[in-house]
């Protein structure tokens, strides 16, 4: 007889703003996908966020002395909101809080206990090999403590679960080393305590920006999932395309706006834009003989992008109109979370010789 | 009209083993004179010991290889017991658990809690700076991520609290330092929310160890509070004097003996003995003829040393007896601590932006 465990799956989301195309295809796809695969543990990471705060706040800071439009929101509205706004965005997206447990990082402060713990059979030596820390402190973000030791909150949020699955980006795959190595420390120094996670690496296509470079906050070239009319249109329209004439072949191959219409569009859809790229004068007639040129791509890339997230920004909109609802969601979910972590974290203390439960 | 208000006075206590007589003129004592100046808080410092537990077990194993008659204890093992005998020895020592809070840090889990989010406000260069770190690496001590962020530990221990003073030995002094700058981080990035702590820098002199260094654990040359027979005979007995001939004159101030004797003897008492070190022969009848000599010193300061801890002693053996009445002790310290530390913590959650409890 052959028993079958679901796996436990664990992702980390963070609540960085408003989320775009390629927080889309890169993560929350797979995420609600993987729903029905095993027993999901979907958490926002708050206390992660505040590794990168201050630096969102002096930003809204400085875009308000030169806009008088704006308003500038203290570092603990900027982080609320942006909580509210990530659960808004997986609920409406289809995150299921049937399937998921859906929470709040800090709504389970074990982890920062364990993390402490952790830190004491964690070499410097790991730590200062992160790509991570090393790129982050490169692009100006200041080198805070809690930059460099990220990946050993990192390990705890997935450990404490004793989680099997961590879907996560490419980048990431050196932070999933740093939590297997850590508990493979640990259990050395304690017993056997933690199972090794698995990543799963995503391999959906890296999405293009507006520019062409992978979309991303920090490039500002993002189109954004929620965004709708003048400026869903606007963002659409600014994908940067060559100079070849309208009226000459183009190569589908080499173009972010089919690259963008490609995620959204079945293969039959795909073959016959290609082939207007490629043979722009077909089917001329319907355009009042006007030869397909990027602009006609982009319109119907933005089509595209509208219809398909329709439904979910219908349900965001109700959604946001019932803050009650969300809450519930997030305190359920952090109550199953916080059971599990609890379980762990008694049998971490045990092993190391401190009392199973603080009193 | 003038409030007084009573010093919330904070110290933790490592539990590393048989405490000495370097820690109790060094730290102990003063701990309990301080009973009654204002509101205390001693924790038994387990998280922090963490940092050396590991070296701890190694050295008992390569003991035990050794010797066949000592029974290497597992790191969770060495650590329970030495929580257990720190505690056993403030108790006997005076510790009054009527007017201290007495508690082991980890239970109080808040304290990580603070130290994460410290670490997010605490830049890269304020441990890097810290001497304490360098000296242990450079002392052997593996550089684990938990000793490089210790000092951010300490400030939360302290600053959850909102300590007013923190009674430390100078070489403390820089840890005191980076706690007021990681409270002023805080307050500059979310308000103010901590008080600055003051240090209470101990003038009592350093004890010297039985080899004329300070006393210190790590230099083997300790004689233990609770020693007592044949083991504090031949601790005393191995002080090193120098080789002056027993009938000529021998400088007290000099005399790694006559300066551990002054730590117990009255002025009178010292004036007597030193009057003894530049006269050797006087009094010599009263020995039989002899001169006084170093062994003369000596017997005396063991005389001393036993009966100045005669009382704590019978009063340890009776605790010893009763583990039902230090869990209690320390299980209410705690429930005093932690009912502060929660109200700090709910304070810090609502200024960073994250729910005032976790659900």
């Amino acid at each position: 007889m052959s028993v079958t465990v679901r796996p436990r799956i664990l992702s980390g989301v963070q609540p960085s703003g408003k989320l775009h195309l390629g927080n889309y295809f890169g993560a929350i796809k797979q995420h609600i996908e993987r729903q029905d695969s095993g027993e999901c543990l979907y958490f926002i990471a708050d206390y992660h966020s505040l590794t990168s705060l201050r630096e969102a706040e002096e930003k809204e800071a400085g875009l308000a002395a030169k806009n008088k439009s704006i308003v500038a929101r203290p570092a603990r509205q900027i982080l609320a909101d942006n909580v509210r706004d990530v659960a808004l965005d997986y609920l409406a997206l289809g995150l299921d809080p049937a399937k998921a447990s859906f929470f709040r990082q800090s709504d389970v402060p074990e982890v920062c206990e364990l993390a402490w713990i952790f830190s004491t059979v964690s070499g410097m030596g790991l730590l200062e090999r992160a790509h991570s820390y090393k790129d982050k402190v490169a692009r100006g973000l200041t080198a805070s403590v809690g930059l460099f030791t990220y990946p050993i909150l990192m390990a705890a949020d997935i450990l404490i679960y004793r989680s099997h699955l961590v879907p996560v980006g490419k980048d990431q795959e050196q932070h999933l080393e740093m939590t297997r190595d850590i508990a493979g420390s640990f259990n050395h120094a304690f017993g056997e305590v933690f199972p090794l996670p698995d990543g799963v690496y995503n391999e959906a296509a890296i999405v293009p920006g507006t520019d062409g470079q992978k979309m991303s906050k920090s490039y500002g070239n993002t189109i954004e999932i929620f965004a709708e009319g003048k400026a869903l249109k606007s963002a659409v329209m600014s994908v940067v395309t060559d100079s070849t004439p309208v009226e000459e072949p183009k190569n589908p191959e080499k173009c972010n706006a089919f690259a963008l219409y490609k995620l959204f569009a079945t293969a039959a859809e795909q073959a016959e834009m290609a082939d207007l790229y490629r043979n722009p004068m077909k089917g001329a007639d319907l355009r009042g003989g006007r030869p397909f040129g990027y602009g006609d791509a982009k319109t119907q890339l933005l089509a595209k992008i509208d219809t398909y997230f329709a439904a979910a920004r219908e349900r965001r909109k109700q959604l946001a109109r019932d803050p009650g609802f969300v809450e519930e969601v997030l305190v359920a979910g952090a109550k199953r979370a916080r059971a599990l972590a609890q379980i762990t974290l008694q049998t971490v203390r045990k092993a190391v010789g401190i009392h199973a439960n603080p009193v």
